[in-house]
Parts: C-alpha cells; structure tokens; sequence
C-alpha cells in the first residue's frame, strides 16, 4: 500500500481493523526529547470513540503501548515504535459486505487494486480507525513544535448547514485549547448546539453528515517553504487527504478566492513591531509554496460517513448483479467530529518534517 | 528549492522569468514512442500569453527545443529534456520590487526563504512562465495516455461569478476537444460569454478575478491507486499545488459534500454490460484513493492574479515602513484562463506517473 | 536515524538492543500470498546466536511475532509488522562504554551525530540485533522470489587467510541448501574445517576475525536494472552497507578487475539453448546496472568484530584524555559467520523490490 | 532510467552520447554562492579526453552553458542547469554494433531493459561521456564545501599491477593539487611513471587496463550520516556505482578488513589537541555510518575499458549465432586515469548533499 510519509520525519503506519494490533513507526526524531505521555493520551482521547452519542459506541482503549525508541519516557535517537492492541472486533458485522460493497465505502476499490484476499474487515488498512496512529505521530510532533512555541489547533467549521465562527486573524493556543475542551469542537458554544443537533437528527434517521475542519498553525516564521513540487500546499494537501474521508483541501480563502477579484483578495503587507505582517491573511499564510509569517489556515472538507442504517443499492461482486444492502454495525454520525484531532496530527507531523528538512528544528 | 515530482517517472524543472532559458527533464518514458510534436505544440500554444485580449500581450514564442531524449522525434529511453529559450523579458519593469513586495506574491516569502541573492527577475523561478515546462511534460503524457484510450481533459468552470455547466457524468473526448477550441475553454458558449465580460469588467478597471477549472481524467480502470499517502488524491493534490495560484482542490462533490447526508452523497453501485459502474459520480471517480472505474473529476480554485494595475499598499523591505506600490508589465486578468491545459498537463504527468509504477503502462 | 528503504516494497526496520522489543514494517506486498512461517523461522535460525561455540552465547528466540498484514499465514495487502521481543539483555555489561567508547564501534560516532541521550546499551539501535528484522524481510522476500524460480543464496568465502572455494559459473539451488545446512555455511567441508579453526584461535587469544561473504542471484532475466543511479549495484550496495561490519562491497571480479587486462575481463558472449549468455561471468552478472541474465554475484568484505576481549586503548569523552578499556560480555570471535544469512536477506529484499519496480512481480 | 540523485541537493543527468546536447539539473543550491567558473573549468579539463597518448583521441570541449540558476556568476536559488554540446561526433564508428554487442559494454543489457529503440549510439545514455555532466555538479560541490574547509582529493591507486603510494594518515589539499597537475594523478612520480608505461603497454597491444582509485574527504567533522540504510557509506556506494566501470567500492582498510583480526584492524582513539582521533584509520573515517572525525577514505575498482581492439568472440542477437567482432573507434585504454576526478566529483556531491540535509550546510 502506501502507509509511509516523510522526508526529514520518516512515519510508517501499519496494522488492520480487525487484525491482532495497529501502530506506527517514527523516524528522524532526536534523542533525548521528553515525551509527554499523559499529554499525548490526552491528545489521543480527543478521537477517541464512544465518547458521546454522537460518536459510535465502539469502545477502544487507545492508550499505546512503546516497543522502541523512547528510554523513561525520553526519546532515544532510534525510530520509535507504538502499537495498539485490537480488543473490540466484531468482524461477524462485516462478513457479508465482501460481495456487497458499501457504497462510497473502500469495499469495491481496494478489491480492485489488491485482489479478493486483501483483508477488508471492518475495513482493513482502510479504516478510520488507522487514523489511531497518525495521531501517536501527530501529538509527539505537536509537542515538539509547542517547545518551540508553534501550536497546531483546530476546529469543526461546519456540520451540514451549521456553521461555526472561523478562526480570527490571530488565533491562539488558548482558543485552541477552549475548542479542544468541548463536547464539540468549536469555537461558539452556540454553533456546537446547532451542530450537535444536526448531528443528532442525521443519526435518528439512520443517516450521517459532513462537515468542513479549519486547522490553523501559529507561530510559524516567514520562508518555510519551497516553491512548485514540495512547499508547504503540496506537502499539506497530500497528507491531508491521506486521512479518510477528506476530499477538499483550501489554503485561506480557498475556493472563496475564485470568486474574488485581485483588489479585494490581496492581503497587504504592514509592519508590526518591526514585523512584516499582512493587514488580513486570505493567502492562509503560504504564497509561492513558503509561509508569510501570518497563521497557515487550511480548510479540509469532510464528506459524510458513507456507513448508514438506511437500505442502500449495490451489486453483488459475484454475480455481477444489483442488489440491496442493510449496514449494521456501529458507525460515526459524523467523521468530522473525531476527524479534528486528526487533522491537527497530520498538519503538525508535515510542519514538524518541513522544519526539521529545512532549519534542523529541534536537532539542537 | 523543490522543482521535481514523480516516481516512475521523474520530472525537473528549471529556469527562471528572466534566465536564458527555460525547461524540463523527463526521465522513465519507455523507447521507442512517436512523440507527435505538432500535436504537443498545439497543446503548449493553449496556455500561450498574446492570444486574445483577455490574457497577457507578452509575447512568448514556446516552442520547445530537445536536447536529448528523442531520435527523430521517438523517445530515445533516455532522459528527455526540452528548454524553452526566453527571448521578451523586461526586466525594468521589475526593478523597484525587490524592496516593494507585491501583496500576495512570492517577493517576500522568496526573499525569506531563500535571502536577499534569490533571483525573482519576473517572479523568477515562481513565475508563471515555469508551467511552460510543465506542459511539456504534460503534453507528452497526455500522448501516452491517449494511445491507451485514456484521455484529460478541463474547462474553466467559474470566473467571478460566473459559471460554465459541469462536465456531465461521463465526459468525452470529443467534448474535451470542443472546450479546448473555444476562445475560452468552457463547456457552454454563452456561459464563456458571460465569463469574457467578468474578465474584461475585471481588466477596465485594472484589476482580476479568480476562477476554478473542472478536470476530468476518463478511462481509467477501477483499482488504481494506493490508501493513505500515496494514493490518487494525495498525488494529484501535491502536484496540482506546484501550479501557482493554485489555492484549493477537491475531488468529486469535495467541499459540497460537506454540507451533505450520506444518504445523498453515497453513490450506490449497478452494473453496466458487465462492468461495476456507479449511478453518479459524487465520490469524483475515486474512493480510499484508489479509482472506481468512474470519470476521475478534481477541481482547483484558482486566486485572481496578484498583479493588478491598482495602487497597492505593501511595505519597504529595507526601511520596514508602510509604502506604496503601483505595478506597472503586462499581466493576465484572469490566470485561471491560461492555467486550463497547466491543470490537465499536470494531471496527466500524475496520472501517467502512478500508471507506470503499479502497471509498468506503456512499457511494453 | 535513516532506517528505512525500498521503492515498491518499503522497509520500515526499529528496536534498540535493550528496548522492549525489535522489529521491521515490510510495505508493498501483494495480497493473498502464502507465507511458510516455518520455513521463514528455519532462515532466521541461520543468524541465531548460541548456537555453537564460534558464536556469541546470548540466547536469543528470535521468533517473529506479526501484529498485522498476515490473516491466517497469508498475505493481507496492507503493511506487515513483525516484532521480537528482547528478553535475554544485561545492560550492566555494557554501562562503563557511555565514557570509554570501543574501538571501531558505533559508541563514539553515535553520539558525535545524536547527542549524549542516544540509547546505545548494547550498541542500540546500531547492534547486530537489527540484523534479525532484516532477516524477517528478507526471508519472506526470498520466499516471493523462489516462487518465480529467482534463488538466493550465500557463503564464507573467506575468513581471516583461509578461504572457501568461490561459487562455479551456475550456482544451483541445492548447493546453496548445501552450505547453508553445514556449520559453517561452506562449500567445501574441508575449507568450513580451516575456517573453524581460525575462528577458533582468535576466540582463545581474545581476538576476533573478519571475513568475505559470497552471494549470488540465480534465475534472473537479462533486462533487470538501470543506468546511473538507481541500478542493480547502485541499489545493492546502499543496502548491504546498512548491514554492520561491511566495509566492501564489489561485483563479479571486482577489485580483481582492477589488476585485469580487457582482453582478460571482457565476458565473450555466446548462445546456449537460444539463450544469450557469457562463458564467464568477470561481470558478476551485471553491466551498466542492469543484469545480463547471468547469476549475480556480490561479494562483501566483513570486518573482524571490533569488541574483543583484549585490553584496548581508548579515551574518556568526559575528561578528554586517554584510557584503557577491557570489554566483557559475550560476543562473535567472527560476525561473518552469522552474516550470511544476512547478506542473503538483504539482498533478496532488494532484487525482490527492483522487481516489483520494475515488472510488477508478485502482482499477478 | 535512474538518472536523478540526491535529497538536499537534486541532480538529474541527461544526454546521450549522440545527441544534440548533454547536460545537469541542479537544485538545491542557496542563493547567492559565487561560482568560480573558471576553477569549475579547470576542474572539467581533468577529465577531458584528448590531452594525451594515454586517452582517447576524441575531441570534447566541455565547457559548460549555464541555462538557468546562475545570475552573474552567482547561484539564484533556482534549479542551475548546464549543458555542454556534442560536436565530434562520428556514429558510423557504431552502426554494427547494433546487432554484435560488445563484450562487457552495455549494448546488450540495454536493449534487454528497454528495447530495440534505446539509442545506444556512441553507448547512448550509457557513455562515460556522461560523466562530464557529473563533473558540473561536483565540480560545484568541491567549491561549496571548500569554502567550510572541506576538501575532496583522489589518486590512482594502481594500474593493473603498478602501484601509488597510498594517501598518508591525513592527506593536505596541497597533497591532492599536486596529483591533480601530474600528467597521471598519481602521489609519487615514479609509480605515475611506472603506471603510464603499463598503460602504454596495454595500448600498444590493442588491450586496456583496470586501476583503483583512491579518495579521500579531509575536514569533515564526526557525527555525520547516519546507521543502517541512508548513511555516508551508503550513500557513497549508490552514488560511485553509479559512474561507469566502478565494479567495487569499500572503506577504509575494506577488503583488506576480512583478512585481519580485530586487535589489527580496531583503531584505538587519542586526543589530540582536544580532539578525538583514531591512532590509524582502518576504518576509512566511517563507523557505523557515521563520520569519526578523520579523513574519509573510499577505494574505487575500475574495471578495463571493454573497448579494446582486438578481435572478440561475441553473438549476432537478430540470428542467435556466434559473432566476431572488430571495435574501432577512439578508446581509452584505461579509463580509470579519466575517472579521477570524476570520483572526486560524485563524493563531493554526496557530501554535500548528506551535510546540506544533515546540518543545512552553506544556507547561512
């Protein structure tokens, strides 16, 4: 498959829903940083499911256990291993779906690319809860770029047709925190009850709902980043679109840019205490692949959870007719709620990778 | 700086605005194919500035030149590499900009990035003249992947406000080559017309307007690509965002789909003469990162260009004080126009790469 | 670190000696191929320590446990993982070497590149101990690779003065079952004998000795391979050098082509059975990087074991001037011997993934 | 093919050997760097043909066209291409080899990797022509490091059976000028001048003759590169096997290593000057991957020139039947004394890159 990213940062993530544990590799971190365990588990938790209502009742217990690479607790220079062990399977729910795929689902496509003995139960290499371990990654490299005072933080901007308030031009770690802190993810209580209720109604009629996350990284400097191939878009798009679900990456006004004319999209420059700024941040923080110093604000778009209770049309694989298809099982209203803390691992992982690659962050 | 992509096939490119030259090297296409270079022209004088008023009266004569690779116009089997020499720079009209950054240009984060000795004579190297190489590169895989009945095709979706029809469920060839023939490269004439106004609303009054280009690759099999990183929208994504001014991408419904049920997003399978199909096409032909066999359909959003006629404010580098700036060169209204065959330039390059590495395509 | 390689089959390798466990992530597999576990087991006991007295003492069981990307002894498609747990450790021995760096060991050089944090008890994550996940990629790329007729296999050339005879002109699978089945992993018992005995000499007078290992690749097509710098000895050499102790690495004649004659060296070509061939192989298999449907061949040169018992001198990093050092616990007299299977692994990984780049082997 | 290389620093070679042009893609490089472009040349001269009896009596003026990359003399930060023009070209000289391969040359191997319409003209892509572009870049790259008084010298090691001196303990760039102003790039005059009459011996009698080269980094700190997969010794092994004719390439004592017993071949540590350094250098300034802070030292087996001008016993691949063959042409008859520098070329661009990564090397 293709579960390895990482230039100066080498991850690797391995392991199947159904399969004896998940986890992940990490490369290139240097020796004698303090890991943060709670911390991490913390961090962790926030995908955790079974939480909430509004999340499937699955019960994991995520807490990861450390096979190399950290000595008390302080990394040791070598790669660092952590798994997860699977508790909870019931891979009796999944049974049939191998001649039925799930519409909108992996089923059918991973079939196609790796044959019919490709472990798909409960989706395989292929579920959401693969994201487990990209978020051991993520909260080490959100550690390490608090150390140097850069805070990863994100919010549900939108759930269905509910909205929350963006991010303001100067995020800050405390309104992440505050996010992090409630039920939902968000900035107004308000919005978290509007969305909370759509989220609630999806799930009353068997049916699920997408959403958009706003990620914001502050305290970057100006001129991280290169240009075409491998600057700040391109290695955040192709990260972020490694998390299931996700099918829109913007960078700042993204999509609102194309209906924009030049005069009202361009962010001028100022200066602040000596500090090049611009006066509003529509860039997102990154032009010509390379950060501006203001906030990088990307925007993920969040398609709904493919798995419903409502009956759905698909073929049978074997015999190349239609059929219908009831989905049991446990599933998420709304990838979008667990997806936050993911988002914020992936974008800290490829920030934390870029700076290493170009300044040696964290090497001294 | 960060100017190659691709796997099986490997791709460079170099050249600044204002160097002698511009090009690219194109390394793992198979020997012995006819590259029809009449036709590969053809497609490079599509994003050719000088054409009509609604883009730039620069005049740039891009015929590419080879200087290895080929033997009477057949791949020779080693790398290819083609330049474009520059002939109509001016660099006075650059002059005053190293200390006067254009707002939401490159000037300043290159000079961050890369210090004060970075040549950005005309953007150097983050110009858009550097998507001339890209659709060297693009056009010759637009060729290969022709010859195995697989086609890219784009239009110019929305300007400002305005918008062009979708590409219905199943694009053609034939309609590809329609939109390419248009003065605008748009589905529907009257919506072109209305976007030729937007643009030249845009343009009287020295200023720009953004837009997004629809693409769509169609004869792709089912089951290409890979899950998590490398997959066909990481890929696609990461490439797609070298383009400059390239500020969001989605596949499928992508940021639609966030304000969607899954029970409207879902695309339920059936079966046609025998082939697993999908009533429509919301997932954009790709699924867990691996394609269904369904049209293949990413958008970009494109930023109205940066350089506009009006005074600006910015700031001097060099004194760190509020400054003003007024542009003066000759500049497309509206680089959504001209990035049209960029975009399906760089997507056939990432299609034809990802082909060639899990297929061996074209090699034999 | 940087312990990670492959292109179409990634290599993912982690553990420290004294860390909880070891292991390696192999990416890229097909789905649904068998994997003989025992037979995988029955190789990896060909590097087992403790098994006679020309080899170090330490037990180690070094069965490999697979936490994902195995369902039922078959293949899941996604990333295999497989860990050793570390049980027979004794850290004490090993405490004083933090100040008094062994000659010739990673101590000093480790802790110049990560610092003082670097967990290097029992040399970390630089111990012949990682050569054991190396083992568990490579035995389980040999098995793909004898499933479409490609052997692997390997053996002492030499050892100190006294030297085996070299392969013939075919190597055949038997006779590598042969020396692998012996104590000494000869061709000729006679020579195994002269070998033992120089092993066994240096062990009594506290000293160690190195060695050359021969390898070969039987049953490979002409036509594998590439030019410049990705070739068949390109991408060989990058990973036989990753195994600790090789300080050569030369193909076919090798350095004894440098004393050689072209009308000497040059391999005439003839035809046997409608097939291409040479009547020697002084190219080991191999020109311009790509094979010519001969056996490879590869030899490794293997430094004597740098810890011996004899008293050493050495510095104290703290104080910066000289110091003796007497190394104790239990080591190799000759790291060469339990090499081989190394070599082996590591080089059936390699092919196995040029392979796979290049033909899509194993795929269907 | 595999022409590209590198991780900080990018280079993609191409040409072939009967093409228009042959040339380098450079990235990586900072801005504003002064390239001595006249020391660059010089550099070049080494490993131009023509200069004596002792090498081909073909004509190439290398000096190179900067395309993009440099503005007055000054790196840009761009991508740096350069290209040098074929001229004397004579493809008569090769028509019928198309059907008899030459024994130990490409010919063969190429067409079985990429077909019949692989431009083998002149060897094609495969050339030691194409070593002139490697020569660009590391010509480059001895400029960079020499400015962080790092310096990279090289010697013929020996001629079929003469000899040099081999480097002292700690070589001097003065040491590496005077090898490189002799006729032959030899340490002691005597043997140069015992080496050219073997050379000329082999000339006279239609034949050609391997060497090894010999080269050494001085400067370098300890700490650099790392263990396993991606260290200095593997990096340097996959980049020199990339340079035609290399069939062996090891470390420090190397092959010599597995004839020694380990209180020979261990190298005790001193201090000196406040310093840690090794007493001798068997290990060739490389422990574990790492730099120890010594001089770097690799040997180079370089096989005869296959072109020689005898009558050689080969097949004719349109009729699968025993062939003779008469090569004419301008050969070298040892191409170890042309390969001089350009082993100094590709170390110094290993170095470069592993140091760029490593430790942003030149950025500031």
């Amino acid at each position: 498959m293709s579960s390895e990213i990482g230039h100066s940062l080498k991850l690797s993530v391995f392991g199947q829903s159904h399969g004896r544990a998940i986890g992940m590799v990490l490369d290139g971190l240097p020796a004698g940083i303090k890991i943060d365990q709670e911390e991490l588990y913390q961090f962790m938790s926030r995908r955790k499911p079974g939480t909430s209502r509004l999340s499937t009742q699955r019960r994991e217990e995520d807490r990861p256990l450390f096979l190399s690479g950290l000595v008390d607790g302080v990394t040791a220079g070598s790669p660092l291993c952590a798994v997860i062990e699977n508790t909870d399977q019931r891979s009796g729910d999944y049974a049939a779906l191998a001649d039925l795929p799930r519409p909108s689902h992996a089923d059918f496509t991973a079939r196609a690319r790796y044959g019919e003995r490709v472990d798909m139960r409960g989706s395989g290499h292929f579920s959401g809860r693969l994201t487990a371990p990209l978020c051991i990654a993520g909260g080490i490299a959100k550690q390490l770029l608090a150390a140097g005072d850069i805070h990863v933080g994100a919010h549900l901007l939108s759930v269905e047709n509910e909205s929350d308030d963006p991010f303001p031009l100067y995020p800050t770690r405390a309104l992440f925190d505050e996010a992090a802190a409630r039920p939902l993810p968000v900035l107004s209580e308000e919005a978290g009850a509007r969305m909370a209720q759509a989220v609630e109604r999806a799930r009353a009629e068997a049916d699920s709902v997408g959403g958009v996350i706003e990620c914001a990284v502050i305290g970057l400097p100006a001129g991280v980043g290169s240009p075409l191939f491998d600057g700040i878009e391109n290695r955040l798009a192709a990260a972020l679109f490694g998390i299931p679900a996700v099918k829109g990456v913007e960078f700042g006004a993204g999509f609102g840019a194309a209906k924009m004319r030049g005069s009202a999209h361009n962010d001028p420059y100022t200066v602040e205490n000596g500090v090049v700024r611009t006066v509003k941040n529509d860039a997102g923080g990154v032009i010509g692949g390379i950060t501006t110093g203001m906030p990088l604000v990307v925007k993920c778009a969040m398609k709904p959870t493919p798995s419903i209770g409502q009956k759905q049309r698909t073929v049978s694989l074997s015999r190349l007719e239609p059929a219908e298809l009831e989905i049991r099982g446990r599933h998420d209203p709304c990838v979008a709620i667990r997806a936050v803390p993911v988002i914020e691992a992936v974008a800290a992982f490829t920030i934390l990778d870029i700076l290493m690659e170009e300044k040696g962050y964290g090497n001294d």
